[in-house]
C-alpha cells in the first residue's frame, strides 16, 4: 500500500520544480498526468482523517481538485461538486456564486455550484489540490455557507504554507474550520523547496 | 455492485434533460456532481472491454473526462494525462497540440499535452464523458498519433449516435479504434431521448 504522506513528500522533494515566485510544477501527479493508485492513496489519507466529520458532500474546484476529490468521495462514500469556472449551457437554475481573486490572471475568478448539489443541511468537506493564499479555499468555503450547509473541513495534498493560505481563512470566518494538507512547504526562496517536517 | 451499462441508461431515462440542439443535461452524474463509485463502475466497465489491449496509458481532456479517466486508469492501473484546454504556466518544454472545432463557441479549440506524458510505444486510450461529432475524440487520437504512440481504443460515457462521432472518426483516419460506448443514443428530436437497445 502507499503511503500518501511519505509518497507526496518525497516527490515533491525528488521531482518537483521550483518555477519562481512560488510556482511548484508537480505536473507529473496532480497538474496534468495523475497516477490512479496515488491519487486513491491520497483519498484514503483525506477520507481518514476527516472520518469523525460525518461528512456527506465533497466539493472542489475544476480543474486539478477534481481528481483527489472523486478518491476522497470514493473512500467516504458521498456524493463529490466540482465549482465551475464558467456556468454551462446545462446549468439552469439557481446557482450559488463566489469569487476568488486570481494572482496569474488579475482580477477574479468566479465558481458556480448548482442549488441542486449543494444543500442545507450538507456536511462539506472542501478538497483541492493547492492551498497557496487561501483565496479559492475560501471562495469554496463561502459557497458552502452560501447554501446553509456547514463546511467541516478542508484537505488539500499540497500547502505553500508560506503563502499564508490558514491566516487567510482564519482571518476571514473559517477559524473553526479544520485544515489538514498532506504535505507543507515552509519555503520556496532561492530556487529550493523546503518541506516542513 | 452496480452495473455500468444499467445504471448510465436508467439515469439518462430517468433524470436526463433534453435541452435542446442536442443538449443533453446529466449534470448530476458527469458534468457537475459525481457519483463516485458509479464514475468506478464505469472505468472496470472500460477496463473490462479493453481488457485485451494491453493499454499504457489513458489520456482525456479536461474537465468532465477526468473522473471517468482516472476510474478506468485505476482498474488498468495506468497513469492518465488530461489534456489542457489552455496551456498552464507550468507546462514547459515541448508539447503536442491539436484542435478540435467547437460548437459552443464556433471557432477552434486547442487541446494541448506535454510531450513528457504521451510518449513513442504508448498505447493509448482515450476515455471521456461524451462522444457527440468526434471532433474532441479526434482531437485526442491526432495528440496520440502525433506523439508517435498507438490509439487502442476509445470509451465514452453517453455517445450521441446520431450526431455521427463514429463516422467521423472512420472518415478521418481512425477506422480501426475500437469505439465502445456505455450508452448510446439514437434521437433528442422532439423532447425526446431514445436510447439504442
Amino acid at each position: 500500500m502507499i503511503n500518501a504522506v511519505e509518497y507526496i513528500r518525497h516527490f515533491i522533494s525528488a521531482e518537483g520544480r521550483n518555477l519562481g515566485n512560488g510556482i511548484l510544477k508537480v505536473d507529473a501527479l496532480l497538474n496534468h498526468q495523475i497516477l490512479p493508485e496515488v491519487m486513491q492513496a491520497f483519498g484514503q489519507e483525506f477520507a481518514r482523517r476527516f472520518a469523525s466529520q460525518r461528512v456527506t458532500r465533497i466539493l472542489t474546484a475544476e480543474i486539478s481538485g477534481i481528481a483527489p476529490a472523486v478518491m476522497t468521495g470514493l473512500a467516504l462514500n458521498v456524493p463529490v461538486v466540482y465549482a465551475r469556472k464558467k456556468r454551462p449551457v446545462t446549468m439552469s437554475g439557481p446557482v450559488y456564486l463566489a469569487e476568488a481573486a486570481s494572482r496569474t490572471k488579475g482580477g477574479t475568478n468566479e465558481l458556480v455550484v448548482s442549488a441542486e448539489f449543494l444543500l442545507a443541511g450538507d456536511r462539506v468537506l472542501v478538497i483541492d489540490d493547492f492551498l497557496a493564499r487561501g483565496q479559492t479555499s475560501a471562495a469554496l468555503l463561502n459557497l458552502v455557507r452560501e447554501a446553509g450547509a456547514t463546511p467541516v473541513g478542508l484537505g488539500c495534498v499540497v500547502e505553500k504554507a508560506f503563502e499564508g493560505g490558514r491566516a487567510y481563512l482564519h482571518a476571514n470566518g473559517f477559524a473553526e474550520v479544520s485544515v489538514e494538507s498532506l504535505a507543507s512547504i515552509l519555503s520556496m526562496d532561492d530556487g529550493k523547496i523546503v518541506l516542513a517536517d
